[in-house]
């Protein structure tokens, strides 16, 4: 079939070290795996993506971002359940001591899902199984968990360790209070952080997927759980949420249940409203990076597979050639898990005082026992009466018709006064929860470059969106000559300054270039020629349809910006 | 004096925190020294900061950026020399056992500028000068070096020893075949990186000044040694560079020589011409800043003092209140270390061949040994003769007059031919030379914010730049009724969609509210109040001058603007 490409993932991969988009780090050094460098295409268009992320999830909601430190002192991680939690089962050949996961090697050898499988079971299956050294085919030993955090000292004694961040979310976490108070005591308040992240992978692959040093947009929106209501969730309702959700996981199947976002949150399929508001979110985010939401799934998590910090996770999956469905985001509903940890670790206090909009007066009924009418009835034995009732609910004791039965005796009820009273509360004091939705921005580089990439004729198109390419237009003088390289200059200038990202290319053949720009991703040509400098009309060129038309030079942004709404073949 | 402010160190550390520009990090787990946390106003400021260093560095010049990993395979920095020179000296304490850093230790108790100073030099300056423990007083013991690298390893093994990076730059000298040939072969070839780097410093003060953790925005410029001019030095050619020479040091002063950077350049006190333009960019970037440049300048490093890749270097510092002049940034003459040390290590050819703009036609001449005259002159020992003349510069020795004197020879100079030959060389082969201008952001966001810190009557003002200000308007509704609200969060997003940075704030009175934006350096606020909803005009207060302006609201975007550009006082 004409267009259809058989191997996505390798000729991404060629396309994005030639064009400058990514490739292996330390190249030069034989390569370390887990480790990328972006070019000066492939950051711009990191950048634009957290820009996007920035416009579609902090600042229509007033949200806000932070900046904390990579390095972070152990007792943190103590705290957080990090250093306890963040492993992976790792296993080595007692042949040639090379070292592996072992629950991936297990899943890929027996097709069985190992995720969240203990020691003792990953050991069995090995054995069961006949799992060998994919590398010599020797015979592997034990699997024993490996921390899969980087590992560090801060200062010059050697004892005060430290790790990489696997995470952005614990910065947030710590800064709570402060960010609270800066924030005038806003809430629910929304905070996000954007910034590497380190996981020390034991056998990392795929490319630019699985990585050890990474870019992570961390976002914790803390509520009070009295009030879980989202106030947006009503503008997002009706969006359908494709979810593979646990009860059909825990079937052995993984169909997608299409249900709108209000009614999943109805029903409790999403347990908290800010959760499934946030996956709304994300699908959104996803669409403006040109990814087609029909492959597109929620993979909601099971017990064992959660993250130690979780009472439910989703992790939003988009469908990669070669790679399969790979995670570029999680959607987190981690309760006041973290804020209590730090609580406890430090003794600072994290929760919030909230005034309700008016105070609420309620009546509080009080059972006060009568020891005079005690003395009465039970004389001596009154003491031992009143010790019986001392420290037991009275008002549930007094709550039937007859006598109070309790220790053995039976108390009649005018032994009992109850008393009602009015109490104001002005407002509620909690530890906050928190949703967190948290994505991977390498992964996102790469879905978003390979939901661009098409074959039109035997060439490579990279159709990343208008407002996601790193160059949107590009400029080319047809010679380096006769006034035409100045002409040239002027219009790339003039395109800089309507905002448009410009690119010039003075070198090679026109289709030499056209073919570059193409790679790419950049959205419009300008040719400038001959013509262009008797009637000042340039050459537009739709890098998706390879259209041409004549536009003047005075029309020639608005045109561009015009072109990317509308679509090309309008004019 | 009114206006002055005594300690401005501690005010502004005081105003960072409450509203929301940075703080020092893990405060709820005590503190780790070295590490600060930036809220969501400081981002903010250090984005912009970012984002003028793009603007005023890389894009105007066709440079461009790219991304490479933090974590860093020891091999490769024990090949660019980090490993063996980036240690600083470490001393302990015998009696408390807490360690310090020696020079600082040294040149705190002495005044002796201890930079460079070898341990020897500093151990015994220290029982010279008697200087103690400045914690309990104890004897010193003998200083030895610490590498302020922080250590991990990679992967499960425990052998791949690597390092977080002290400096972005290697990431680009090991990348720079790659980019070069992305870039077309461009060339003068010019790559940035703004990233985390991390120092691990035995012990750091003076809050967000020196730390372990902090972003750099390194810069590297690679040029042709033979073509070693910048076309760009024009341009600024009549900057005045305030310069503290190595002469002027030498001779035991610090005063500031004030010349031009074309004139710098023309007289040799700056070594390379794109060193000299890129001191004036930095002093452009510090302006744009709002940092006075009368408080400014290059202090030349010498020999000792250097970085062990340097030929020269230029420490660019402010002057800042209680720290002194404290070195924002880096003007470094690299040669070409970093690529021929990447190279030896590697094996990989990092030269380039640059075509010239037309072959070049050379007339060489070539000197041949005439053996037949040889043999005729000096018979058996004629063989003893040629070995003498092998390997020697024969074009030298047939130069002079006489008979040629070599090995107690003398040699008639009929026994030499000397032939002239054309070449045509279409191009030439090097190894770039390294220009590398390089600042530390944290710094400058404290410069800036220093700098842009007033007294007016009893209240602080942050009079940031309108381009550098998080916010340039705040919107108030004078009361949270009567349809002012709604009516203010309309002009909020009239602002906001004319690419104003807007604040909505409708907490507590409208004195409390100009107080809190004055502090957070908000240029212009916008009040709400009955008058607007008659009339559609609002009050337009200046943070400056506290002077207050009514403005229709439809010209209400194009007048702050304005008001940025031509100055408050002219309304």
């Amino acid at each position: 079939m004409p267009g259809q490409i058989e191997d996505k993932y390798g000729l991404l991969s060629t396309l994005a070290k030639r064009r400058g988009f990514f490739w292996s780090s330390f190249e030069i050094y034989g390569g370390v795996g887990g480790f990328l460098d972006l070019g000066p295409l492939g950051l711009e268009l990191k950048n634009l993506i957290v820009e996007t992320w920035r416009e579609t999830l902090l600042r229509p909601h007033g949200f806000v971002e932070i900046s904390t430190p990579i390095i972070t002192p152990r007792r943190l991680l103590v705290a957080s359940g990090h250093v306890e939690n963040f492993k992976d089962p790792m296993i080595e050949c007692t042949n040639c001591r090379r070292r592996f996961r072992a629950d991936q090697l297990v899943k890929e050898k027996t097709g069985i899902e190992t995720e969240g499988k203990s020691l003792e079971e990953l050991d069995s299956l090995i054995k069961q199984k006949g799992v060998k050294c994919p590398e010599c085919g020797g015979i592997l030993g034990s699997p024993q968990y490996f921390v899969t955090m980087f590992k560090t000292s801060i200062g010059p004694y050697g004892e005060d360790v430290a790790y990489g961040r696997p995470e952005a979310a614990q910065g947030i976490f710590v800064d709570f209070r402060r960010v609270f108070e800066v924030m005038r005591e806003h809430f629910p308040l929304g905070i996000g952080q954007v910034g590497t992240v380190l996981r020390n992978e034991i056998s990392p692959r795929q490319g630019p997927i699985r990585l050890r040093e990474f870019t992570i947009m961390d976002f914790e929106l803390f509520y009070n759980p009295q009030q879980p209501d989202c106030p947006f969730l009503s503008d997002v309702a009706n969006d359908n949420l494709p979810i593979v959700t646990e009860e059909t996981r825990r079937a052995g199947k993984e169909e997608v249940t299409k249900i709108p976002a209000g009614e999943a949150v109805k029903r409790g399929l999403v347990k908290a409203p800010w959760a499934g508001y946030f996956m709304c979110i994300a699908l959104r985010l996803l669409k403006k990076l040109g990814i087609n939401v029909a492959s597109v799934r929620f993979f909601e998590k099971l017990a064992g597979e959660r993250a130690h910090y979780s009472l439910q996770t989703f992790d939003l999956e988009v469908l990669l050639d070669r790679l399969g469905w790979v995670e570029v985001a999680g959607i987190a509903y981690r309760g006041d898990y973290d804020l209590r940890k730090h609580m406890e670790a430090t003794g600072v206090d994290m929760s919030v005082f909230q005034a309700y909009e008016k105070p609420v007066e309620k009546t509080v009924k009080m059972v006060r026992v009568r020891h005079d009418r005690l003395r009465d009835k039970f004389g001596q034995e009154s003491g031992k009466v009143a010790k019986v009732l001392a420290g037991q609910d009275l008002l549930a004791l007094v709550s039937g018709k007859g006598p109070v039965k309790a220790g053995g005796y039976e108390i009649p009820m005018d032994c009992f006064e109850v008393k009602e009273t009015r109490t104001r509360e002005t407002g509620s004091r909690f530890v906050p929860h928190v949703i967190e939705p948290s994505f991977g921005v390498e992964r996102l580089v790469y879905a978003a470059m390979e939901y661009a990439l098409r074959m039109k004729e035997d060439r490579v198109v990279l159709s990343l969106p208008f407002d996601l390419a790193p160059f949107q237009a590009s400029v080319y003088p047809l010679m380096n000559r006769d006034g035409l390289e100045e002409k040239a200059g002027l219009i790339y200038k003039l395109l800089l300054s309507n905002g448009i990202r410009t690119d010039y290319d003075e070198a090679g053949s026109i289709g030499r270039r056209y073919a570059r720009a193409d790679e790419a991703g950049v959205p419009f040509g300008v040719t400038v020629d001959y013509d262009t400098l008797k009637d000042d009309t340039v050459t537009l060129r739709d890098r998706d349809s390879w259209k041409q038309i004549r536009v003047p030079i005075s029309q020639l942004a608005a045109t561009i910006k015009q072109a990317d709404e509308k679509g090309f073949g309008k004019f």
